[in-house]
């Protein structure tokens, strides 16, 4: 789809400067591969280096950059959302589809919109509503009850188990499972009893959910993700969790039940978050960081141990094993000191 | 489904206090949100604070807390227990189906109980035994060879590769994968040379699988779990580990190849466990601890690093960094001290 | 299948000790459980205490051992290789099939070889293009555009995202996601937005990817696999990471974005791999180690913790929460201690 510089520029309300508001762009690329054709972007110093020798069309970017272009430049205050912006008018998705494929099943009682996909063998089960525009690609599971709200996009494979609610404009990867049976265990007399999980997830609007992550539903209440929220892959979130608006999770974290985490907090890969807790409001968790007790401050949170070479990490992790005892060492060290002063002082 | 009170600590083996037998009980919730008609419990301690204020219709709990309860009480030695078996009753899940879907696909020489159910597009293929009131939900694949015992329950999408054999009571959930081939690989010349996974998988009767787990069959012998084993979601186990009787693990732990797990272990959330090693009876792993060796007693075993504010955390990391030179540092005063005693020594 | 020892170390390279060359060997074992008609093997020397008992037909071993075979051995050079050629040899794996199944749904422009498989409600997108000999085992979807090489094996549930290329040779297990879009988000007046991720998948020939394992395409550029990588199971692969040739990933590994991987890695089951670095080749990653900056030489790296009982952990740790104040403290002293020889070395 070609776009002009000036029509971009009106539509993101950015800045053309340093080139024809007629000249047209019909794809988007790095920096360094751009050609004449392309939008390119700045919005990572790290790309700098390539801003002065690249041949796009014209670069997104921000004032600060913006003499250092050598070609048409589109200025703006938030380069990588207007990118975002501008590459989903250039390079639009697929058109949507509409109808039931054939090979789909249906319970009784459904209340599609006739302005739905429903796609290849899909399975949709009594007493779903499915709202406008919303797409199913193929093989996806909807179990009864459930509430999938206008334009949401549910990719091949997905599962979403009975009286689960999804908002609108949802985006759901491939192989994500929502509302599966969260792990609720009673013992007794040795064995392990499951304690029925009764509760449904709610979804808001504009949530995205990564490929093959899980959501539990609730044991009781519901499990919740607010509007906004952002999931990444194969993360785990178990039931009774809730998520605040606008938080992101990155790949691989898992969350245990009734974590209760607040809303625009970034949690980053492989992270832990144990249950029965807090996190406050625009937390921020770094990779592979597990957090076992309430946050209660905005903040960065870490405990993921970066890499060493394996002899040092080996002689060092030696020494943490006995760090107790060397600390205890150290005391005795510093008490023997202060013992000797005062002798000498005896002494003196 | 309305059941009495008076029907509920029969059938329960609890003790009715303080309430009519004849008072009807038709939901479960939680204690802040039951009303007249839902049974409510109070299993963990940190609940008691909502008991004084409950509208609950009754509560389940222990002796200990039968005084404060202000509501009718079933008292039992076990609430959570209790509870999980009054839930069941009260809240019947939906009724099983039986049949095959005709959009199923068949191999041949199957055999399919009468009240089993085959959903939708799955796909059986040759030499398939599946048990009685067994419930296949949809888009499920089950390989040639296969048994599923009697009144297992598979969830949506669920794969069961070649010659696995499932026990009685199983309850699988969506995107589960069990029998996939395991991480056998050979190098030669530089490359990768897959070696041939032979080996099935053995599972017990009364096993839980969590959404998106993986299995992995053995390489010659095959992978195991034995009765009442509980895997959560996101788990990875590999071929030819075996994990002993009602063992419990966490979402997001992985499990190395040939690594045997003793019975009534608990394991938990995002764990790591090396391969060809041993872990006893009774044994419990927390949070994303590793454990790279054998564990030969019962006990609680630790690695997993609690988060700090990120300042604090780097400040100590770095030190952790240089700590088998300040564990020499500290040896070098301490030898320094004794060396000035026996100097003093000498001069005295 | 019957092969004749003579057949087996013609065809594996390896040299006949001790056993006749019209001996048959119907399968394969391990050294514990092999019957007179069984080869076994001993590449890893944990097992060679089980050597000296075994009653298989014959053992695959080095030169080094050959002497302690109380049967007839296979001698070669990489016993673990050899095992792995001769079990594909004795026990071949179920033919292959071709054909479209009836339940399979077709986009437009497809080109589909007579010899390749698609099985029962695969769902194949327009555009497609699948070589000989292709196996596509049921339930899985293949996105417009997508190019699988010959003789690649997809198994159940699998999804490959449009605009995915898979060379020759892939072995693909089930639920694994390819082609998934990338975790791209730009913060814009609060609210997150989706950045469009129109980059590919591209995969060499003879790669492996595990169960439930997923690859994100990339944002603009593609997301690489090169020839003989190797991904074990529940994986995530950003987007636009590039992961050299014949690297072997354990599972439940997480690489961020643009981590550009070397070939002939290893990376450690549970690791973690931070975005936009590099890694030089030969490099081997510990299990669940973080890396968070580029390496640029070949070596083994480690973070991953170690369990310990409880009680030492938490005491150690404990301690760890104090290590920068410990080591001022252990400065301190060592100060103290060169002053005082100053003022004495003044008084002397």
């Amino acid at each position: 789809m070609a776009i002009t510089l000036g029509e971009l520029a009106e539509r993101l309300g950015a800045v053309l400067q340093g080139g024809s508001p007629s000249s047209r762009i019909t794809g988007v690329a790095t920096l360094r591969n751009a050609g004449a054709d392309d939008l390119a972007f700045l919005a990572n110093t790290a790309y700098r280096k390539h801003l002065s020798g690249t041949r796009a069309g014209a670069v997104v970017l921000d004032a600060k950059h913006a003499d250092e272009c050598p070609v048409a430049a589109l200025v703006t205050a938030n380069p990588y959302a207007t990118y975002a912006r501008a590459a989903a008018l250039i390079v639009p998705r697929a058109p949507d589809r509409s109808g039931i494929h054939p090979t789909a099943t249906l319970g009784p009682d459904c209340q599609i919109d006739a302005t739905a996909w429903v796609g290849p063998h899909c399975i949709i089960e009594s007493g779903v509503r499915i709202g406008a525009g919303v797409q199913l690609a193929g093989n996806c599971f909807i179990g009864a009850g459930c509430r999938i709200g206008a334009h949401s996009r549910l990719s091949p494979n997905v599962v979403v188990c009975h009286d689960v609610s999804i908002g609108e404009r949802a985006v759901i990867q491939p192989g994500a499972v929502i509302g599966s049976d969260g792990f609720g265990l009673a013992m007794e007399d040795g064995r392990w009893l499951d304690v029925p999980q009764l509760g449904g997830v709610r979804i808001g609007d504009d949530v995205g959910i990564g490929a093959n992550t899980t959501v539990d539903r609730g044991a009781l209440e519901d499990t919740v993700l607010e509007d906004g929220v952002r999931l990444d892959n194969q993360i785990q979130v178990a039931h009774n969790v809730h998520i605040g608006a606008h938080t992101a999770v990155a790949g691989c974290v898992g969350i245990s039940g009734s974590a209760k985490i607040g809303s625009h907090c970034m949690i980053g890969g492989g992270a832990g978050i144990v249950g029965h807790l807090e996190i406050a409001d625009n937390v921020v968790i770094t990779g592979m960081t597990m957090v076992t007790r309430s946050i209660t401050e905005a903040g960065v949170y870490s405990s993921g141990v970066p890499a060493q070479d394996n002899t040092s990490w080996n002689r060092n992790y030696a020494r943490f094993r006995q760090l107790d005892r060397l600390a205890r060492r150290l005391q005795a060290l510093e008490r023997e000191l202060a013992a000797r002063d005062g002798r000498r002082e005896g002494r003196d």
